[in-house]
């Protein structure tokens, strides 16, 4: 499975006063591609919470390289980059299609706890399993 | 009691491209001054979801008069304007004490209900008397 | 021409400790809406403020009826309800089509500025005639 | 000089469905905390952009440790790590003093542009000594 590619538009409320897409938003972004990456490989991440399991993110590094704007239509490329015992690590390309502009690039590790008590917990099999999946064939 | 009057500073990251603190930001400002208020009461909203009551906002609305910018101090008055049965309507001024500029004003009601069920219910007395003494006092 | 409908996803990151999607978020999700629209009419709005015109919101009511969550896929069907000689107003539905259910409503009103000055000018006759021919057909 | 302490506290509508404050604020718990500094510096950040100057970051490190809460209050502590010819490198760290619990730590590197032309520029003189003497000191 190619990395899945998610496309957002940037929003105005999404702008600072530079005129450029506020860094912090970024990360709705890569979330919104992780999302839909997770449904996509058969475990979408509702689903796992009604199971009692987060993953709140753990580590987050982001690479800004170019400004995206405002109505700019972005391509979020995410994959599985490292499947740990209680931990996952997707990796991220921000691209703009109309220009073919390199935007950011990011790597996020999320943790698998759970939920009621907020401690560490191996993640599910059945995660593991559609993920590796996922992470095979990048 | 006077109404509440709260500070806050507009962030970077809450501006838009227009230069202006972005319309949506607001909602959070009026939110913060609104949580200040209910801690001062004795009532903190915390408080009251760990008993399993929930105030969802139901109305809204907000008139915008002048621009706030970055880095703006702004002062957020709020008071409660009615207590019904199972809801509050909340009143608000902003002002920029900087230059005496008025720049917003809103109401906003919010619903009782039930965390677990979603389902609307009367407020807690104690709360009721807590805003009652808020209210006599505007 | 009906109203325009645009479909927008729930994100993590606008949902609250209650579980629904953050009352704040909802003006995100209508200015997306707005701006789609406007783009539909002929007049996207990059375009007039390219030209020296913004449209800043002036006044907003929201109806709160049901909350949304996560990963729901709302339809948010947005119109012109009135042009002024120097403001538009907007009118909104949000509906979730997976089960019908009503989520919330609201009307906006948006002033017509120069953005070197921040005063309020007359509308672009261009403008005017395209969100003219939007409202006739609703 | 120590590192530029400043506190905020997490809103309601920054927390999402775990309960916990999404991630993405962090970058503006960090903003805010960075812009304090420089005005306490003696160069306030928009005086810079008012010279066509500005800071967009380029580079982002997150790392969470312990989830933070509606209401906690957080001391968000800044210094300057590193200036380079057209760059800065704060560093951060996030506590909760009410218990002492380490809640996160980051770096953030910003490039030093002119914001008419997005190219990269020499920091300006008087922003490098004001913020040499920060760092300096740690």
């Amino acid at each position: 499975m190619a990395p899945h590619e998610h496309r957002i538009t940037v929003r105005y409320g999404e702008t600072d006063q530079m005129g450029f897409a506020h860094h912090a938003n970024y990360m709705l972004y890569l979330e919104e591609a992780r999302t839909a990456l997770m449904a996509a490989s058969g475990m979408p991440y509702g689903e796992l919470e009604a199971r009692g399991i987060g993953l709140p993110v753990r580590k987050a590094n982001l690479r800004y390289r170019a400004p995206a704007r405002f109505e700019d239509v972005l391509a979020v490329s995410v994959w599985v980059e490292r499947v740990g015992p209680a931990s996952i690590t997707f990796g991220y390309l921000i691209d703009r299609p109309a220009d073919g502009v390199h935007i950011a690039s990011a790597t996020m590790e999320l943790a698998s706890i759970k939920l009621e008590s907020g401690v560490l917990c191996a993640l599910p099999d059945d995660l593991r399993a559609s993920l590796e999946r996922t992470q095979a064939a990048v």
